[in-house]
């Protein structure tokens, strides 16, 4: 999608660590109208998936989720970082461990938000070490739902769990894949 | 918004401790058609107030911001919870206190992402004590911001937060307001 690449070029801050800073239109701050194209975008590459169910995790995926979901008027659902007091304990769950935080934390998902009849897309903003994807993907294989696929905005390429996914067959849409990313610029996979 | 009223009535359960649990539509899973409805309502109320950006706080207003911003087409900014790895230091915060969990945390948004050139609408999906409504509001007055009005989608008259807030000569939109809520039955404000 090159108008991400776009945008990643003339908003994204290369932060120590390899973070790729994108919080001008993408996290904290979202770009309303730049997030309703992200999510017609994804709802155009799984037109014809028979998607019944968005899932994301808090909070940064929820924007694109709810995006997504308007997009294919299909409900959304994120996975929660720390368990609720309102929310039921029939969960699905599973461990993640965050590299960006340097801790595991636990997601989950009550069971009365996906059933075996479901056909999950899984949306998130990053996949960089896959850790969150697969953790949703345990949470799909749990529930009995089939996987449509995940769609992500930005795959840090150069890290290679997108492509050890595919590689195991299952579908990732990344709509910018960075290949390198360093202090003098950002180049994208071709 | 009558059809947001018989969303609650339909959908809605009341839980002890004064929850009222709207996850299936508006929290953990999002109806995304009524998000965006909700959205649209919002943004219909702010649509002569020049509003430049919405502002809510992770994770369950996002959504509702989200849609919001899309429908008046400017940015949406959510405020964290947590200091992130990736959140410049340069940031407003407050402390806000939560009934839910029994404990108080600091929500926190990058100053770059408010200025005094902002009109601001506050967004969140509930309001019940208003501590999380006065913590965004706090951040909007640090930052020089003007503060258009709070939109939420379900107020609990019954606590009173609303009104004394409006008593001060605060905009608060509700989209519902709840004037009792037991194990029979909730009833709306006329």
């Amino acid at each position: 999608m090159k108008a991400l690449e776009q945008k990643i070029l003339s908003e994204g801050q290369v932060l120590p660590g390899n973070v790729l800073k994108v919080g001008s239109f993408l996290n904290q701050q979202m770009d309303s109208d730049f997030i309703m194209e992200i999510g017609r975008e994804i709802a155009r590459l799984y037109a014809d998936e028979g998607v019944t169910k968005v899932l994301t995790v808090e909070s940064s995926g929820i924007a694109l989720a709810v995006a997504a979901g308007i997009a294919l008027h299909v409900p959304s659902v994120f996975a929660k970082k720390h368990k609720s007091a309102n929310m039921s304990k029939e969960v699905y769950t599973a461990s993640v461990y965050s590299f960006t935080h340097g801790m595991e934390y636990e997601i989950a998902v009550a069971k009365e938000y996906i059933s075996e009849r479901d056909r999950v897309l899984i949306v998130d903003d990053f996949l960089a070490n896959g850790n969150a994807l697969r953790g949703l993907m345990s949470i799909v294989s749990q529930s009995g739902a089939s996987l449509a696929g995940c769609a992500v905005a930005i795959e840090k390429g150069f890290q290679g769990a997108g492509d050890a996914m595919r590689a195991e067959g299952i579908r990732i849409d990344s709509l910018a894949i960075i290949d390198s990313m360093t202090d003098e610029g950002v180049t994208f996979r071709a």
